[in-house]
């Protein structure tokens, strides 16, 4: 079969993560994305000094367009490309399209056809829909922090940006469901994915908690259960490093057991059931830290495996990098960047057995590709690009030559 | 217009989070999701005495159908629904399906037209395809905990159960983009998730800072900026809790410092730019810190809310769970539970202007649909029935009156 998604255009004025992550998905599956920006770049582009890291990841596989949007010309432009297009994709903050001129209810004029997919922090209504949103603060916000860290330690951050690809890729998920409907109707229409709502379901043991104990508040658990109703269930050091390790089935328990060569603790009634264990969590944890932690965590690992005790090494940002694991599965990928030179991006975790992926190719420059998008789509001549370069309302970069 | 997927028929065989949240994304969204479990229920069914709280808030809107399917006659009746299905989920452990005779080379003999969703830890092929996964292993394996928590305690899990979620929803896009193809090909396909993929885009920041620094790895860096390049950015301690503060612009900053009273330094040299701040955070976050710590965080949230500062307030669950927004926007629903009474229960992250969500209705008792179920989809006669709850290869729980 062909690619899923290939003749679906998408206009993309994604920015940073959320936005772009959803249009990455979109370019993935076959659409022809074309990534339009302000003339100074979006605002990953200007972060550092050259096209971050971050950029390249998110915006493989996408046209480069550089147009000044808030330029009468520009707009027309837009929504000439508009017109021509299936998708639309922002997560520009409250209002901003409006206030250009160019809100769904405007673009829906130009095409009936046309999908448009806002991401937003908060969503585009209730009493929080005009505060500021970024990551941390629907981290803050949303019950992330709250259930993140050490009872001992304020509350954390998750590491990840999951709020903003969370938030993403619900978004992605909304416009391939309108997509769906279209085919059978005709009609675009407006997709909406708030960041704060879409962390909400993600709380469901946290929640749980909350409401099975009459709406106790329950502190932070570090590594451990959520509900302190598992055990062993932790993270446990080693000589290099660390290792999570939890037991859900009486017989993983045996096997670890077995494995420590505490045979001696099979039949004792401490550790009989899950039940048993969780009342005596601080003995099983000193149990397997005491064989953990004179050992390497790959050895552990490897023993581990063996015995089939769920449980996985803490890797470190430089092991995932290189992990074999996801190199095999092509999420890591190793290709050329015309500046550059090689770079690290990410597949795509969505895999279709009848549809090829995209090959991945580098993320374009600011507007690498805006005449050749402006020519093809637009039919413009030579002589109206010069002169919108001229006003300084289009701009395209080129190629460094290697 | 109708709900987006009204004629989509969905068999839900999914357990825990991840499966169940993407059929319960599809069962918003109008398709009719049948949540097939085995007689004495699916493991999160059984984990708590009565239903937890979180089966009830991933199993919103589901029939529940009970099947022996390790039994012939169970198969047969699968493989019948499969022939009136649109869609399979599942996210049972590597090659549980095929070892049930009941994988995507059986299935689409029987329905060529079938998409077959199968959500796995690490995916169905590579090294690590075989290891027992769940949340808190891709956490370990996948850099959320190596990302998450402070340089001075170990590695720690985010609170959220981020890994399902991801993965959950990410099928969800799959099935959408593969059920949009089928419009146009007739043709049903598998579609694979891995958790552990998806996670990895996810760790944008970290990735980024890494290769910028040439490949050095960052300590985990609390709720600091992970690139320590953004001053202010943390959280803050109050009264009564903590709160997120960060400027990502000279103007932010300005406000927050007219705001605090600290007008003295507007002008002075180590807090002009980012850069300055960034290279001075120990003391920017003093000063934030004396002006947060002697008051409440939401009273610093209305003033930072007027002065337009990124912020938020970092709620606790119990906050979280009665936040007048998420009411506002019905991701927090009150319905009503034969058994349990009102519960809370979520809504749908992604909203389609033109498509209404289905009304929230409680999740199904074990087996509460199976008669109806095969009655209405393979028009079983009530002998038929009786005679497969007699060799328990069916289940029906009854309601309990009230």
């Amino acid at each position: 079969m062909k690619k899923a998604l290939e003749d679906i255009v998408v206009l993309d004025l994604g920015q940073i993560y959320n936005g772009p992550y959803c249009s990455l998905m979109l370019a993935f599956q076959g659409a022809k994305v074309i990534k339009i920006e302000p003339i100074k770049g979006e605002n990953l582009r200007v972060r550092r000094k050259g096209d971050s890291h971050e950029l390249l990841m998110l915006n493989s596989n996408k046209k480069g367009v550089s147009i000044d949007l808030k330029s009468e010309e520009g707009k027309q432009l837009f929504l000439d490309l508009v017109k021509k297009a299936d998708v639309v994709v922002e997560n520009f903050s409250l209002g901003a399209m409006d206030r250009l001129g160019l809100g769904y209810e405007v673009l829906k004029k130009v095409n009936p056809g046309i999908i448009y997919a806002s991401g937003k922090g908060y969503g585009l209504d209730g009493p929080y829909a005009e505060r500021l949103a970024m990551d941390l603060t629907i981290q803050a916000m949303g019950g992330v922090m709250a259930t993140t860290g050490f009872a001992d330690k304020p509350p954390v951050k998750a590491g990840p940006a999951l709020c903003d690809f969370l938030g993403g890729i619900h978004l992605f998920g909304g416009i391939t469901t309108a997509l769906y409907q279209r085919e059978k109707t005709g009609k675009g229409q407006l997709i909406e994915v708030s960041m704060h709502d879409a962390i909400y379901p993600t709380l469901a043991s946290a929640l749980g908690a909350y409401y099975s104990s009459g709406g106790k508040v329950s502190q932070r658990t570090g590594n451990q259960h959520s509900g302190m109703a598992t055990s062993p269930y932790n993270v446990y050091p080693t000589e290099d490093g660390n290792i999570a390790i939890l037991c859900v089935a009486d017989r993983q328990w045996h096997s670890l057991l077995r494995v420590m060569g505490r045979e001696d603790l099979l039949a004792d009634a401490r550790f009989q059931t899950n039940v048993d264990r969780s009342a005596n969590t601080k003995l099983v944890d000193e149990i397997v830290t005491s064989w953990t932690s004179n050992k390497k965590k790959l050895e552990v690992s490897d023993v581990l495996i063996e015995a089939n005790v769920p449980h996985a090494p803490v890797l470190s940002i430089d092991e995932v990098a290189d992990d074999p694991h996801l190199k095999y599965r092509k999420m890591i990928r190793e290709i050329e960047h015309p500046e550059v030179g090689k770079i690290r991006v990410p597949g795509s975790p969505i895999r279709l057995s009848e549809s090829p992926l995209e090959e991945v190719v580098a993320a374009p420059l600011l507007g690498e590709h805006t005449d050749e998008v402006l020519q093809e789509m637009l039919g413009l001549s030579e002589d109206q690009l010069k002169l919108l370069h001229q006003k300084n309302i289009i701009r395209q970069k080129e190629k460094v030559m290697q």
